[in-house]
């Protein structure tokens, strides 16, 4: 038996400057938390908070992930792991713009709500509004007996601990994890990857809080990036796949904490309108996938990295280890540690995290604190 | 019959000062041009292009819109049309993720790709994958013969004439149109609307041209209001439901012509982040939908319009004739026609065309050739 405990001290900063800095440090601990004890005597994943039958997953013929802000970025995440592995189609919509738009819902629809308070006024109003269509609701969320799991049909609770600071970091790295382990375990249920191919992924998430690690552990070369930077009026983002989301979180923190323009893009979009906005010295970050994962994405996202470059952009490039192709066309290089393709954003978010805290601190910023923010929106 | 003819002279600016601007004034022909000719003898909506049986049409479970730029603006409009008018699920991806995300295609999956030019890349891939994987293909283009209504199961075509502008104008408007007409279709083919309730839209479409036209009459101030602003750095655009994606749509205009930072956001997200961003004199575009749709979304986005002021934004509201509740809190008012919900972008979007191409002219620039793009992204 386990038990994830919050104690008092838990919401104290413990010697940090800064709950978002505390909270970043922590991601190590509360990724392998949101793991723990999922894996049943059998072998078999096994999430216990997960009400709903395994026939009642079986009959699911279509999922929509619904979520706001930073947990809708994880839901962008969750869509690729969920087609790739349980074989599902999936949608992502933003809480605010689902509830009004008349969604088809029906009875084997499972719509997936992630919202880290549990109290989200508008992903709440979309659960309410899925479940008087019939559709089965899974709430994945951080606090304890809130509202969104309370009104749900199923929940899968993150452990990532209290977390105080407005903008959210080891929140959005265990909804990864729970999207990750959602999407195993339907294609568990249905059958539709064998047993060690899905122990084989579950032995690699356990893995991530170590490379997690790795990542905090070499981010002084981002933080004085950060710092150098403090000046600039505007940041772009690029990323292709699930390093497309990443790139939106990372312009979010930036725009959250640094109240800079910030913008992320998909990076196959950017002959189609952005690569106007490239100027001599300005900074474009880019999450560059695996090369070991779809040869081609990669190479594409290379000759991006080239064309920014060539019209003047400052490049700052996220890549794993040992990928040498990037090297020539990056300005700063940011290391991050050779990951399985779907696993790169729970390695490749955290030196964004770190640079817009950075940032901003730099900027004299209070980073807890953003101005016109509120840590859970609890009006629609 | 009809017939749409392209002659020489079309391509040439014909007294204006830049094809941008007129093509920006060729709209209402250009909207009228396509939607001539879809009414059969028998009153029902016939597209002539539509090589897909009706019973393939009444076969379809899912439709994905596929497309890039602001081609995948008029698709995510086009989701709010197909399922609420026939009630189909539809999501609406770019190009560029849906071709190396291994999307859950099958034979009653109709994929809609729009391109104005036919030929754009990263679309004509997702056209050959979807039909690999025996999906129909419906293809939205301008361009007679281009390949990707060549190697699609049926077209559509917008009769917007040559679009020679690289910014989308023209071209956009009747993707929309196109659209509009193909949710209509589906709707008829799946007898899921009456017929006198596909005649009323239709009916409401047929007067949109004279709609477009008053919009163009009444731009002179919005034309001073760009002149003003032309030292501005940085706009936002905010909108909800099919006002989203016209936010977005003017952000794109505004970053491809004037290389400002512009970005759009749906309005619900706005508290979830990017109200951060709000500082004292920063211009703010918002989108309003009718009050006349559902009213509560209405009322939302002028309780936004508050928070910004509140906050220090200069807000330039796009609102219906009539809808005196936005008054108090628009720092300028721009009018449109009121006309159906789901219309809306057809009357909304043109003053955003007009903002960004005076806002760019205003700077010194080449509206028909902005830096760095090209009109068709024929390569990956």
């Amino acid at each position: 038996d386990y038990h994830v405990g919050w104690d008092a001290s838990a919401a104290e900063k413990g010697g940090y400057d800064h709950f978002m800095l505390k909270e970043i440090a922590e991601q190590p601990r509360a990724v392998a938390d949101t793991l723990l004890g999922r894996i049943g005597s059998d072998g078999l994943l096994t999430l216990d908070e997960m009400r709903l039958s395994d026939q009642e997953l079986r009959d699911v013929s279509k999922i929509i992930v619904v979520a706001c802000g930073t947990s809708y970025h994880a839901g962008l995440i969750a869509k690729y792991a969920i087609e790739h592995w349980a074989r599902v189609p999936c949608e992502v919509e933003l809480a605010s713009e689902f509830r009004y738009r008349d969604p088809i819902l029906n009875r084997d629809t499972l719509v997936i709500v992630i919202s880290q308070s549990g109290e989200t006024m508008d992903t709440l109003m979309a659960v309410r509004h899925a479940r008087e269509q019939r559709s089965r609701v899974l709430a994945i969320c951080n606090v304890n007996g809130s509202t969104i799991p309370r009104e749900s049909d199923a929940v899968l609770y993150t452990h990532a601990g209290p977390e105080i600071a407005v903008a959210s970091t080891k929140a959005f790295l265990t909804q990864l994890v729970a999207c990750y382990l959602v999407a195993l375990y339907i294609a568990q249920v249905r059958g539709v990857k064998f047993g060690d191919e899905i122990t084989q992924i579950l032995d690699r998430l356990a893995g991530m809080p170590a490379k997690v690690e790795e990542v905090l552990a070499t981010m002084e070369p981002v933080r004085a990036l950060a710092r150098s930077l403090a000046d600039e009026r505007c940041v772009l983002f690029l990323g292709r796949h699930v390093g497309f989301p990443v790139a939106l979180e990372g312009a979010l923190k930036l725009k959250e904490l640094a109240y800079m323009h910030a913008e992320g893009f998909a990076a196959g979009e950017l002959k189609h309108g952005p690569i106007a906005l490239i100027d001599r010295g300005l900074p474009v970050v880019v999450v560059v996938p695996s090369p070991s994962g779809q040869r081609v994405i990669h190479d594409k996202i290379v000759s991006n990295i080239q064309e920014i470059r060539a019209r003047g952009a400052r490049t700052i490039v996220i890549a794993e280890e040992g990928d040498t192709a990037v090297e020539p066309y990056a300005d700063t290089l940011i290391r991050v540690p050779a990951v399985e393709t779907l696993l790169q954003p729970l390695v490749a978010a955290v030196p964004l995290q770190v640079f817009a805290c950075e940032l901003a601190t730099a900027k004299g910023h209070d980073v807890d604190q953003p101005r016109n923010l509120a840590k859970s929106v609890t009006v629609e």
